[in-house]
């Protein structure tokens, strides 16, 4: 019985698991639920996931969610094409870079994007819209500081996979509403690493598709 | 080499790594931080975690912080007496409530604590602990919907864990300020569950040092 996957276009959470289900080269059916019109709210969903939140994953009958959680069931159900270093150390590295991004950067984030792109009334206060841009900024330049190498945990990893749609959230915003400057947060270092991961086999099949209009 | 457990006395993430600790036997010296006088932000210890938060490890020589990841890299690295079921659906229960309770459920406590018990100058708006209190009991229903047998996730794992210091937050609230009503807020499963975790042998030398007072 192949994967069930419960995505919603702009979630980086959502994006996350596209990426990681593409990377293990797994068959999956992708069901894209309305966000704008509040299918992750709506009881047939809410049976899946009371969460009411995506991503969820339906997989040998049993649902699940919370990206997390989910990220870390593929990786022990599907082992090949690891989603985590063979080393205990970078392991763990990973794992906290997951739950550090999940907890502080993407808080960060979405304090930006509530002051400017999710605002139907044309833009938030500019006071406000400047101390997201510090708050992110110096969330930004904790994992800049902390990439080393290619990826943030030595080899390609679920860590990458959390990191780079909360960045990818960053640039169109840039793209969208340049006069905040938000794209400067990204550093050479980060610029770098988005491309790396822009380059994989299957990673512009996993661009939202709302994004592509 | 025997590990370094960094702690702060009433975070319940530092309390979930004790119990995990002291679930599997493993030997370990304990550095405890004093939260009041921010020792955590001085920068002997920010060269161990640069976040500046508790708890965090040192093993094999190499700091390990953030709670979830310390929990999962202590199953990796030493797998007797685990910490999550063998079932993998199981096993994907216990890592969402772990993701979810850090960031909804803490949440919602932090909200109440900090119109309470962390206010210096007497006490919160009345409304505003209303609201807490309210949210606090919406996510407080999930979870124990969800509560079918004696723990979280099957057998007694990680989850109860992480979910079980911050059911006593809410129970220490209501002891210091019981005109919140916040013990009300703990149903008859989370009773009868929070007695199993504190008939464990080794919970109560986890005991907060800092609350036995």
């Amino acid at each position: 019985m192949a994967i069930t996957f419960y995505y919603g276009s702009g979630s980086p959470f959502s994006w996350k698991v596209w990426l990681a289900l593409e990377h293990k080269q797994l068959p999956y059916e992708l069901k894209v639920l309305s966000l704008q019109q509040g299918e992750q709210k709506k009881p047939e969903y809410l049976s899946i996931n009371p969460r009411g939140k995506v991503p969820a994953l339906i997989d040998d009958g049993c649902a699940i969610w919370d990206s997390a959680a989910i990220v870390e069931y593929l990786e022990e159900r599907y082992p090949e094409r690891p989603l985590l270093p063979r080393d205990l150390h970078q392991r763990a590295i990973a794992r906290r870079v997951v739950a550090e991004s999940n907890q502080y950067l993407y808080s960060a984030v979405r304090r930006l994007l509530e002051q400017t792109l999710l605002r139907t009334d044309g833009g938030g206060d500019g006071a406000e819209i400047a101390l997201a841009l510090k708050g992110l900024q110096r969330e930004l330049s904790y994992y800049e500081n902390a990439l080393h190498g290619d990826y943030f945990a030595g080899p390609l990893s679920l860590a990458d996979f959390t990191l780079y749609p909360m960045l990818a959230l960053i640039k169109r915003l840039h793209d969208k509403q340049p006069q905040h400057g938000a794209g400067m947060l990204l550093g050479p270092r980060f610029a770098a690493f988005m491309q790396r991961i822009e380059q994989l086999p299957y990673f512009a099949q996993t661009f939202p598709p709302h994004w592509k209009a």
